[in-house]
């Protein structure tokens, strides 16, 4: 029988599409979110990220905040290579009921957040569709020595990560049930990607690789061992973790923590010796490193929590799997 | 009252969001598909265009030639240009019910116009939607001196294009008549981009102004006077037509040839003095040169027919405007 789309889940399907295509011949990345293509001493990086009004976007996310939220996952995307954004695209999918003063705050949100990431939007393409669909491309570029990928990690390596998750998680739960988190709320809604943490990142030298969360980090980091080889070992109460968990007592804090996603945090891989050069790095950067783990010889990805080992299950957020989506009802 | 897109019609709509971003610091071309980022001595292209199931893609379009189709589309921008594609990259909005086997041919076709094109798929995006909705950006780059913009055109410049006109309408009318017109229906639903043309057209040195004709000759040529401030004039007689337009004697043939749209020809301006050189380049590329008109001191553009001059009215393929989808119904 013919497969449909949900019965495999979307990373079987972006499996299968890599095995179709093969390696690109210019770029790398086909893994990672972002292709890199080498033009002199620089990669150029580019990368697109789509979204659906009614898939994709919450009922209580304002226009400005759509606009700001598909900026920022593009950027977060060449945020999590080490990359210098050069502009944003947008490619717009219009209703033709909708409102111009709507479609208007939408853009000065992709504005508002590409301007304080240092970047700008270049141009982009407006259709008719029936649902309002917005396509960005982030372009940036690193040196050639300097890029960040998935793999790259080497036993021994320190596992961190640029800030507290579990934030998006709380200020989902926070819409759901009507609580007044505002900063959670905030992280869900309109997510900071982290594109100076990004270049102080590869800058620093040391650094053997970097993802950002957007699926959560378990997934994550069971994609850094697919791509890479790895394995990580991750101490639980090491994370650093939102202010707002107490306010779930009924939802297993490791949902939120581990495995709901769209912190868009980056968690990445240090040598040993480079740890405090990062550290201090990432402070001259305005932001902050959390060690919370190590790359361990073993044939699995594992959790340290309350004393124990387990093995950290391969959960979380996956576009088009029922069994993925069905983990997250409360 | 607040307006509603369909009020405004893709060009309005355009034209205001151009107002409120203002110039872009680093590139040129809001006004261009494409954008350009001056890198060295090359400008990098990036553009990016969007196709939703229900709106843009017929019935009778296969998965393969979506695939295609998107693809065509975005490397014709890198085309119009004067750009040599570095790669190509898509974000695709996927239904749960979809057949995989369809989104395999849909990724083998973009693969294909790739590969005849010179370039490849450097990486994408997959996400849940209602609708199939894939959005395509291709990248490339241009020397410096090179690039070919919409604006540039001088009087005296001859107006030319590259191929004749009016396939794609045919192909349109072909398939809602059921009329076995195969060239026309393949020049609609697998248009090919002329990345060899706009190579060429940019090495020449005299080519003054260029651009795809996506939405028609009329609508084309009055968006390069809108950016460039030129006025042109075309001999009708001379345009090169599709061989079908003969199966379809009750449409207005004018319509088809100048309105219609989704040939993807390019149009361009190149000096007088430069006409043979061009002519040679473009054959060298395998290709051919049509002159059709020039550049006039005027203050419209004038469509000569019959011997007799007539205003050209900016009448063509608009996305969300009622009045110019109202212009087709045959």
């Amino acid at each position: 029988m013919p497969a449909k789309l949900e019965d495999l889940g979307e990373r079987e399907i972006i499996r299968r599409i890599k095995d179709l295509l093969g390696e690109a011949e210019r770029g790398i990345g086909l893994g990672d979110d972002t292709a890199a293509v080498l033009l002199g001493d620089s990669y150029l990086l580019v990368t697109t990220d789509l979204m659906v009004r009614k898939t994709h976007i919450p009922e209580s996310m304002t226009p400005f905040q759509t606009g700001w939220y598909v900026t920022a996952i593009n950027l977060s995307d060449i945020a999590a290579m080490g990359g210098e954004p050069l502009g944003f695209l947008v490619a717009l999918g219009l209703p033709r009921q909708m409102e111009y003063e709507d479609l208007e705050q939408c853009v000065l949100g992709m504005e508002k957040c590409c301007s304080e990431h240092g970047t700008e939007i270049l141009g982009g393409d407006t259709k008719e569709s029936e649902e309002f669909t917005l396509s960005g491309t982030a372009i940036g570029t690193v040196p050639k020595e300097d890029i960040l990928l998935r793999s790259g990690s080497r036993v021994g390596d320190q596992v961190c990560v640029t800030g507290p998750l579990g934030r998006a998680a709380c200020g989902y739960f926070a819409l759901k049930r009507g609580l007044n988190l505002d900063d959670s709320i905030s992280a869900l809604l309109a997510p900071r990607p982290r594109v100076r943490e990004g270049m102080a990142l590869s800058s620093a030298g040391s650094v053997t690789a970097c993802m950002d969360i957007s699926d959560g980090l378990a997934s994550s980091l069971h994609q850094m061992t697919e791509l890479g080889g790895s394995h990580f070992k991750i101490a639980y109460e090491e994370i650093p973790k939102s202010q707002d968990l107490t306010a779930f007592p009924d939802i297993p804090q490791e949902d939120l923590v581990l495995y709901f996603g769209g912190d868009y945090e980056l968690v990445f891989t240090v040598r040993k010796d480079g740890l405090e050069d990062v550290r201090q790095t990432l402070e001259r950067a305005g932001s902050g490193l959390w060690r919370m783990g190590e790359v361990v010889e073993s044939g699995e990805n594992i959790l340290e929590i309350g004393g124990e080992k387990h093995p950290l299950p391969n959960r979380g957020w996956e576009h088009l799997s029922l069994a993925a989506r069905k983990s997250f009802k409360y």
